[in-house]
């Protein structure tokens, strides 16, 4: 598939070669970004977003872009991440296809892409690259790393493998290491894209693309992403009118539901390369912070040093449960970090943060208010 | 596939024409169960057990068949459910492929498997069935029906269908209507069997079965069975030896959890017939009391005439949430029985049923001894 980047973004090369923590290199890589407010003189103002799984660089609008972006209720003058006082930086992960180099780019030692020859990528990977294209901008310390996610993961990683390269952090529904939940969800996604015989060890293309497995795996991060009590009130049981419903057809959709979920799939299966999700995916499952205390992930958190932290989640998150943030919450206060733990009622579950911007848009305006 | 009816099964046909609440019917259809224990001579002693959505009738060993059943630990002489008092009846549920007639099922008019010209089944026509079954062994009342998950649902069907058909109701984990996050689980499951291949439009045979779509569906079925807090405890983030890894698949298992799904799969995706899967499932999605209450589910369990009724759940199910047999509760409490709701903190969620029969057993031998 092509690689869609949107308009606006730039592109940073990393250092070439790029070694990976589990072995391999890449060379000639590079990240995509995009940048929001000024720099100020002391450049001190700035603020980097990590993102989740799935999303490009473009976290709002902006001159070069007017499209809306996938955090555009959060970022932007006088909003809770106010880009008139702060110089915001979001990258696209490192692994993905939104520009940053992954799986689906081209390797410029062989002409065609990696595909599976991309070496076995990992959270500090990711967090390495990110902090490439902070010095890039010629940031020695930023005012707050900001995660969401699987960001929240390659936010702690930055600060435990660059020390002092943030003063605050906030990690949002993240976690300091995958449990077997969400290790679970994330085996199955990658299971069924495997399974699709389309896939082909990673040799697809737009004619023949593994459009099934991502489907299934699309649609199960988004039962994931959400929450029961969430559907209840939003869908309940209703059903689709008899013209929608496709009465041919024995086991085919019947209620609204089911409809969200193909309509979700829709939109995501060509928009995202299944290599790079595998990829990802993958990434997430084996970050664990615990290896940076001698087993014990509070020790590991413990070595992260700033100077103020918040960890924000929702009670109704099952992918990355609360319990989760508070975990982060506890082991950077044990670093000596003034440190807060912020647990949000919203019923939208892991994806809170995308959508209930009335809660999550004060807590994070408050602390970086501070 | 073959279907596999465990020795000591018995089986009774139905009356023929069967006809279903959706339209269609059966003709020359069968139902399996099991008995333990002696009806008395007053021939109120009897209890029904509908199970869940996989088991067969084997609910537990007898002299017919000495193997251990899927509730062995609940059922026999002097345990939870106490066959030296009660005399007690399985079935294997209509629709499934246990010995019972189901879309696996040779066709009498044909010659052939049903496969998709199996009519559209309902909650409803398993209760029917089983109501047969209670009738030809000359039981006019039950002492109680107790109903299992997808068979509290049946149960609840049993009552509304049969009036004064028992005196007492245990509902275990069960439902009086689906919700949204179950619907859109199940929906993934048979989008996962109908995206295979194999599956064919229902037309398989063992050389070429639809083995990949079962694989997900039953991985996803374990993961919403369980509980992540189970799995904290039992798996963690331990990590498979590497002999045992398989280090050449870049995206193999690496973790026990996924051990453990996959052996939970090879067990199944040959047991279990693919379209009755597609059935059951589907008629789980569809049932909903509320029909019998002019849209409200209270209503419509409260036109439930018991003297006694229990509804039992554990606080880590996620498929069957533990709301979901308050209500139940309720509404047979309104209907005027003398109706409990009993919250279990089970890790196991909705499978702690089957495994957690220390808290289990007190509560339904608790009940059954009043």
């Amino acid at each position: 598939m092509t690689e869609a980047i949107p308009p606006g973004t730039r592109l940073v090369n990393l250092p070439s070669p790029f070694p990976f923590k589990r072995g391999g290199e890449l060379k000639g890589a590079r990240m995509a970004y995009e940048t929001w407010g000024q720099l100020n003189a002391a450049r001190d103002n700035a603020v980097l977003i990590l993102t989740g799984l799935s999303p490009n660089a473009h976290a709002a609008s902006h001159a070069g872009n007017p499209e809306p972006g996938w955090w555009e209720a959060m970022l932007g003058p006088g909003k809770a991440i106010d880009t008139d006082r702060w110089f915001v930086v979001c990258v696209n992960s490192l692994g993905s296809c939104k520009g940053s180099t992954g799986a689906a780019s081209v390797d410029p030692l062989t002409g065609a892409p990696y595909r599976l020859s991309f070496p076995e990528l990992s959270i500090e990977d990711g967090a390495r690259a990110a902090h490439a294209v902070v010095q890039s901008l010629g940031i020695a310390q930023l005012a707050c790393v900001i995660g969401n996610s699987m960001g929240g993961m390659t936010a702690l990683a930055y600060l435990l493998l660059h020390p002092g390269a943030a003063r605050t952090h906030i990690n949002v529904s993240g976690s300091a290491q995958a449990l077997p939940f969400s290790i679970a969800i994330r085996s199955l996604q990658r299971e069924a894209i495997r399974l699709d015989p389309q896939w082909n060890g990673g040799d697809y293309d737009d004619a023949h693309y593994p459009e099934n497995g991502m489907r299934i795996a699309r649609k199960l991060g988004v039962v994931t992403y959400r929450s029961a009590m969430e559907w209840d009130g939003r869908f309940g049981r209703v059903k689709l009118d008899s013209e929608m419903r496709g009465d041919e057809d024995l086991f085919g959709q019947e209620f609204e539901i089911e409809r969200y979920l193909e309509a979700h799939a829709q939109r995501f299966v060509r928009s995202f390369d299944p290599n790079c999700y595998l990829y990802l995916g993958r990434s997430m499952d084996l970050f664990d912070v615990a290896e940076y205390g001698g087993g014990d992930a509070i020790k590991g958190l413990a070595g992260i040093q700033v100077e103020r932290a918040m960890a924000i989640g929702v009670h109704t998150d099952i992918l990355f449960p609360l319990q989760q943030q508070e975990q982060i919450a506890d082991g950077l206060r044990a670093g000596g970090a003034d440190s807060q733990f912020v647990a949000l009622p919203s019923p939208q579950g892991h994806d809170a943060f995308l959508v209930d911007i009335a809660r999550f848009g004060p807590a994070i305006a408050g602390f970086l208010a501070r």
